[in-house]
């Protein structure tokens, strides 16, 4: 991520504070399963989040920066666990730990990875631990949910709505929160963060659910047609299978593969409409900071939104 | 468990904040795979521990009870996650949430009792939160640890005891020092109630391993041997195996057998070295509270070490 120079400075201290946490236990095996995924690289983008929405108060504190790595480590777990629960052997370009390890290391070094990451927030102090706990127990039941609908191509496309509102826009939510909360932003400042967070965490979801089907697997990295295949269908599927019966047909025979299911899910609209709701989300995500003054920090946080859309 | 008439009405409370916490979820699945474990009883020796503990200060605390509660979800947690790992059928004589709802659910789940028993802990604030997930990356190690000597029938005792040090004795150990945290206990207070905790944990441990091999099914409500057949080889064996060559050569011969392997374990005197060890440790944990007042409180922990060794 280019931004601002003390973005960079920021990120370098979480990314250290981060290291040294997952690698903390003095058993080898612990240390190099923890910081496995974390060394592989990634976006950072949750705590990047927290980095610049704590300039909306007293930035530079300890605390924001405890924050920051907390929550990146609580996200890097719930990857291991969902490796662990779809099978998967790369990310990021590496093994996953899963694949290297087996489930019951993979397993446990995600839930070493809650514990440091839930330490970390609870060194910080203030309403962080209520903050990071809350928003990784809507992730689960967002997760949860999610396996309920699995197969149900006739899902209303707000309950795909509601469901990544709290798989993956709660954290995008806690990011902002976390850094207004640790860095005493006003309540008004703090609000509209938290409203940004989470239309940008639901345009993020949408874009990465239509890279899914659309995306360069050069660019993504991954298998395309992976929600497919494991049944999974997502905004794209869900608003296309409304307006040509012959998808849903598809789908209810049974048929997963993407090259078959692609053409339908683009004659019904819905890689259009679905792109269409994401560019909205992530026009409101920049339109919620408004009442915010017109600073590097919010140049920054309006750039992101664009950098989600600029994938598809 | 029999004790003191506060101590069960304290369990009451700390029950019903349990079950409320872990049956917070809007969604009916979530409610209800969080739920599931706790529903099917148990012994709640951890918050028990809490309760009893925060005699040493000012007890009647919020905080406490918050704390107690915390300490449980997150020891079930770990449950649903070793019932991942081990493809356990049943537990407390009810499915295990892995063989009704599967893989997906089970891990997830399990990760939604950690993040709803830290928010419990941050709502009690001071160092809870600290507390218990320094005790939860310590059981996490623990777990990890064991997985590196799975089939290794030479592991020093002492490493053994290192490593259930960690994956129960601290959890039994933080449920003391909630109890003394929550209620502004002294801290020589505090200490003695530690170290009486952690040696009830490792006492705790080695027992249960014993029972693994001698238990009576019809009382432990577990499959004797599973250890054996998962090639963990606990305490006895260890012990055992060091003036047992005959059992060392059959267990390199990958012989998993109880029935054909307990002789062996029972002549190298492994069961009678185990057992004394456990006693040495109870009569250790009752020797911790010798500081402390003689009252109710302290009589209830020291009754705790005694039904434990009383299983065998």
């Amino acid at each position: 991520m280019i931004g601002p120079s003390w973005l960079v400075e920021d990120m370098l201290r979480v990314e250290g504070l981060m290291l040294e946490t997952a690698g903390a236990s003095t058993n080898p095996l612990v240390g190099e399963a923890a910081s496995h995924l974390l060394k592989a690289g990634g976006k950072r983008l949750r705590p990047a989040l927290v980095m610049i929405a704590s300039r909306a108060g007293r930035p530079g504190a300890r605390e924001s920066d405890l924050a920051a790595a907390a929550i990146e480590l609580v996200h890097v777990a719930t990857l291991y666990h969902d490796d662990v629960i779809d099978e998967t052997d790369t990310r990021r370009g590496a093994p996953t730990v899963h694949s290297k390890w087996g489930l019951e290391v993979a397993v446990l070094s995600g839930d070493y990875l809650f514990a440091q990451g839930c330490l970390l927030g609870a060194t910080a102090g203030g309403e962080v631990s209520t903050i990071l706990s809350r928003a990784i127990a809507e992730v689960c039941e967002g997760q949860i949910v999610e396996t309920t609908a699995l197969g149900d191509a006739r899902r209303p496309p707000e309950e795909y709505m509601s469901t990544i509102e709290r798989k993956t826009a709660a954290l995008f939510a806690a990011g902002c929160e976390l850094g207004a909360a640790t860095s005493g932003a006003s309540g008004e400042r703090r609000r509209s963060l938290v409203t940004y967070g989470r239309r940008l965490g639901l345009a993020f979801q949408i874009v990465d659910d239509l890279l899914d089907l659309v995306g360069d697997p050069e660019l993504t990295g991954k298998v395309p047609g992976t929600d497919l295949r494991e049944g999974v269908f997502t905004l794209p599927v869900l608003l296309a299978g409304r307006r040509e019966p012959a998808l849903l047909e598809r789908l209810d025979a049974g048929e997963r593969d993407l090259d078959t299911l692609l053409p339908l899910v683009v004659s019904g609209g819905g890689i259009e409409e679905a792109t269409e709701r994401a560019r909205t989300l992530a026009t409101g995500a920049v339109e919620a900071l408004e009442g915010l003054p017109d600073e590097d920090w919010t140049e920054a946080l309006r750039s992101i939104p664009q950098g989600v859309l600029a994938q598809l």
